[in-house]
């Protein structure tokens, strides 16, 4: 069964979707055809992308453009991907932050600083994806329910690619994700209600709407495997290699169970060496009913009304809260949660030690890494990775009352030297 | 004669420059030793950093990291440069802008994103290098006068760095670029006073105090070779060859000399074939004071007062006018300047087309081009690029009262078809 009105005429070419063979069923393991599906005919279960892969090298994917789409056979998207306009994404900075594991008493830690998108998120990732599979699909609207980094990335995609766009937003989102999107001249609609009410109305329109490719609803499977060029990248920066603990944000739990996917791959392909790692999630005290499952060792996740800055982060509903629960719970990780102060924190801590502007998310991400060491959950010893998954200029009220100039003074030296600055 | 009090006790240690082997003054042509000079001791003409380079190849390049650092040999930076931390710029998108060339009428386009870099302007590339020199020469205080973007890029760097940096702004800034400077915790100091004010006092200060290094001021010579990296980028990007045609944006003019001496030293080394191309330069009619010299035939460029809300350019006095002036004339080039409603609509116009958000100095630019087109000035056949120095997130109020979304409406699809999404 598929909930997607997709257009009745479009034949889908051979290729369309690289090594990808097949859907399948992440609860039952019933297999559909690759096609505008997002929920099993069976059990309405969600739908992943599976590959037959044959061999991938290292070479072959060193050999590939410096971006998301060197790891296009490990993808469902064609060989001519890059063809394409498309935004380019992936390839960010993996920084080694010695200054804040030293503050925090961590040995090896980096940060993977996914500001550097073009859209400044990592959401420009599965975009990219989700692009690739609407193009082939045959779907005419490029859409989405957003909590922002999405919406911005969604009208800079469709702005490139030369396809209509329509974003829904929370009505009371940051103005800095406002203006971002509406910039690109797609059509950029407010919702009157949260993140999750938008989601709801974005899954109405796609059952009812010919050709609407919703990005993170119908087109969900496609999508959701951008993430996993995260967990490609943080290996091949390593030297092929996986660290031995990684802390992701979660909001509908994607991100986080797809690096754990991409980490798998690797494994199975023989492009890494197989190794223990743990996965631990990251959410914001007042959206996280995540975390809350799993200290209570529930494997269902009950809804939350979102109350939190990390606005980004802030779906009480997540689709998939239970995947988080599992693969964190697999790998001896953990999910937490800290609060907004602490994620205020988490932000200037990463700006003052590595120089990295991370939003509320990367905010959340570092708290929790900080909270994890404190609570004994994360091995002080061990090789760890955070994810800055987004970029403080999208949020500055969270710091903006907290940081600014020192001191005003009048263009003299006698002034420079009476304000102390020497 | 060196106008910057520098620490008598350093010993400046072998290969601290890489291959650069002197500075020479570009007025009068006299020599003197790498240190922390800027002005020439015979005419006090500003200085900048001669190389002996031996070979260096296209393979040896390819073989670095997918940083800036992969063009050391280039660039007055020791080989061990990687080695300390660093904000890791460069290596950003080079996109193909088909439909920006189509709507303009050019044939063969590309955008040179520089809002990827870690602190989303091409300014985290010369601080980079001016970093690596400040350590170099034993300076102690990391600082600049700044219009923004240098500001944030000074403060991130330095952070990462672990050294002091104090900033200088002035006190009209706008709120995005000071939010984003003072997160990362070094001294932010507001002047009164506008651009040229505060670079006075810089000067004044550099003149004062022992051991600061005032990155566009005093180490100057070292700070404005990181901009070479742009011109050796988009060789490498277009497969190691050179485009026909550049507008890049006028501030002091650094960055437009140094693309052109980044253009030539591949010529030289071989590294490209020698061809012929045309420099162009951007302002905002508002401060224009390098285009107006340009369109008079003058050699000297006339201070100005600033007054457009491109502000990172707004510079009255810039340091490299002249040479900015000679490049152009030079290459068969030109400097044109666009209005403030121009330089709106030309940061909508790249967002819409190629969904990339500029700021207002990526508004000029794109504006300047159009400009240029429309007075045939440039050649619509001839292959062109322009630069993106900045990100549209640091000047929303360019566009913020132009843009935002289309309706607001309740969470329900009758909304949705009343609102005529379809
Ligand atoms: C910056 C940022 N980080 C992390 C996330 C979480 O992503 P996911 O929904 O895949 O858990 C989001 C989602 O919007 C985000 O915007
Ligand atoms: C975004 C941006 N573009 C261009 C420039 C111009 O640089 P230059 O002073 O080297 O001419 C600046 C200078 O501040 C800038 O911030
Ligand atoms: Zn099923
Ligand atoms: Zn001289």
């Amino acid at each position: 069964m598929s909930l997607t009105t997709a257009p009745e005429t479009h034949t889908i070419r051979e290729g369309a979707f690289g090594n990808a063979t097949h859907l399948s069923c992440r609860a039952c393991g019933a297999q559909s055809p690759l096609g505008p599906y997002y929920a099993c005919m069976e059990c309405f279960g969600p739908l992943e992308v599976g590959y037959s892969y044959g061999t991938v090298t290292r070479e072959q994917i060193e050999a590939g453009p410096k971006n998301i789409w060197r790891y296009q056979p490990l993808l469902p998207v064609p060989t001519d991907v890059e063809s394409f306009p498309n935004t380019e994404p992936g390839y960010t900075r993996l920084v080694k932050a010695d200054n804040l594991a030293r503050e925090l008493g961590l040995k090896t830690l980096w940060v993977k600083d996914d500001s550097g998108n073009p859209t400044h998120s990592f959401k420009d990732r599965v975009v990219a994806t989700a692009l690739s599979a609407t193009r082939e699909l045959g779907l005419k609207v490029f859409a989405c329910p957003s909590t922002g980094n999405l919406a911005n990335a969604v009208a800079a995609a469709a702005a490139r690619a030369g396809i209509r766009s329509v974003v829904f937003i929370p009505s009371n989102l940051e103005r800095a994700k406002i203006i971002t999107t509406a910039v690109y001249g797609g059509t950029l609609v407010a919702v009157d209600g949260n993140y999750d009410d938008v989601n709801k109305l974005a899954s109405e329109i796609a059952g009812e709407e010919e050709g609407w490719a919703f990005v993170n609803v119908n087109v969900r499977p496609y999508y959701s495997e951008g993430s996993k060029t995260l967990a490609f990248e943080i290996a091949e920066q390593l030297g092929w290699r996986l660290p031995q603990q990684i802390v992701v944000p979660v909001a509908s739990g994607s991100q986080l169970t797809k690096i754990d996917k991409g980490f798998t791959e690797l494994q199975n392909l023989g492009l890494v060496d197989t190794c223990d790692y743990k996965v631990y999630g990251a959410q914001a005290t007042g959206c996280s009913p995540v975390a809350q499952a799993f200290r209570d060792g529930h494997d269902v996740v009950k809804p939350v009304k979102p109350d939190t800055i990390a606005k980004s982060l802030a779906i009480g509903n997540p689709a998939d809260g239970p995947y988080v629960l599992d693969v964190t719970r697999r790998t001896g990780g953990a999910v937490e949660d800290v609060t907004d102060e602490e994620v205020v924190e988490g932000i200037q801590l990463l700006a003052r030690t590595e120089g990295i502007f991370g939003e509320t998310a990367g905010g959340v991400t570092v708290a929790t890494l900080k909270k994890l060491l404190a609570t004994g959950q994360l091995d002080p010893e061990a090789e760890t990775v955070i994810i800055n998954s987004g970029d403080g200029l999208k949020t500055l009220d969270a710091v903006a009352d907290r940081v600014g100039p020192k001191v005003t003074i009048p263009a003299t030296y006698d002034a420079f030297v009476k304000a102390g600055l020497q």
